[in-house]
């Protein structure tokens, strides 16, 4: 399956030609994304939580304290939705009206389990290679006690959408004699100078696979 | 009322020390975040939306098309949640355990109704001037038809807290020995250079006050 169904819970209803369903869109958008916005139902309310995630396959992987109330509320079955954003410029048009921004979203919906002990070393590194490709090599791993302390939880995508805009402004054509600057601010995540730990030694320099990683972002 | 109280709902469990309830530290947070992911619940299932946003006093503004899911759901009152977050950088520690990133974000409660016809304009602006300040004055304003397809949403904010994490990793005393570059790769989104409309004529150049904002932000 290539592509995800479109369902009332899904469908992009509001300009609905930017509305994608095929994983070849989905994926590489939550991939990008450092961090999601997760929902949850509390008391019949709901409640956003920010936190960092992981795709592995067709699974969203999440992890935290085993105590956390996302955690918690995800490895129960509990029906979750995850949305990722990136934004790609401001989109500025001779009109008020037609202002816009450029980003590629994703809404997903899913009921997560937790993943096994047994595996629970495998998850932690494709969630360290994600976050930094090399750093798993680099680091030292988790011991038994860090282990215990950590939950995963791996939430199977069963639905999903992305949402996409790109290009200039979509002025009116009664607009466009209109004196005013027109076009796109493009935005992007870029990273500054490494910060070394104060309590680094010195003698220790910024490793060649941070170096490329930084550069790929930049 | 300088801070919000601490309830069930909005209390930061997890680290408790990074949680922040005042309003001079959450006002910031939403004002400088550009997109806002909002929470509502559909059949009691939580559906995560993404959406821009502007604070106004006390009160979260939301708008959009009058015929949208997230607009039609928060104008009728029904209780939302509202997230956005601030990556400020990966926090590499020597131990995979203590790798974490810097960030602020806020978690926000509150219920929504519409903004009547005759403050729409005047919320528009907020709106606009929050995007990119002076460019009110400088674009076309909505005009009878515009002004009615839009809809504009005030949700007072009753409830909200902010988690921040600043600072180099906290790595275990045993690790510190480790020769493993630790540190913080600072992160932060930057304009690149503007993107003039394709349809725009060549005697418009891009205008002070947009040269101007994207020094601010760079």
């Amino acid at each position: 399956m290539s592509s995800f169904s479109k369902t009332k819970m899904n469908q992009v209803v509001r300009v609905p030609e930017r509305g994608k369903y095929d994983k070849a869109t989905i994926y590489p958008i939550i991939d990008e994304a450092l961090i999601c916005h997760m929902g949850l139902v509390q008391d019949n309310q709901p409640v956003v939580i920010p936190t960092l995630h992981a795709r592995y396959e067709d699974n969203l992987l999440l992890h935290g304290a085993t105590t956390s109330r996302l955690i918690k509320y995800a490895q129960a079955g509990n029906p979750v939705s995850v949305s990722m954003t990136l934004v790609d410029g401001l989109v500025l048009a001779r009109s008020v009206f037609h202002h816009s921004v450029n980003y590629r979203s994703v809404v997903l919906f899913g009921r997560g389990s937790l993943v096994p002990d047994e595996d629970k070393m495998r998850y932690l590194e494709v969630f360290t290679e994600r976050l930094l490709p090399g750093r798993w090599a680099d680091a030292r791993v988790p011991n038994e006690k860090e282990l215990k302390a950590t939950a995963i939880v791996s939430i199977p995508i069963e639905l999903a959408s992305a949402k996409v805009r790109t290009g200039p402004p979509g002025d009116d054509e009664e607009d466009m004699h209109l004196p005013v600057w027109a076009g796109v601010l493009p935005l992007k995540p870029q990273f500054l100078s490494p910060q070394s730990d104060p309590k680094l030694s010195q003698d220790i320099s910024v490793p060649e696979y941070i170096l490329n990683y930084m550069k790929t972002r930049t």
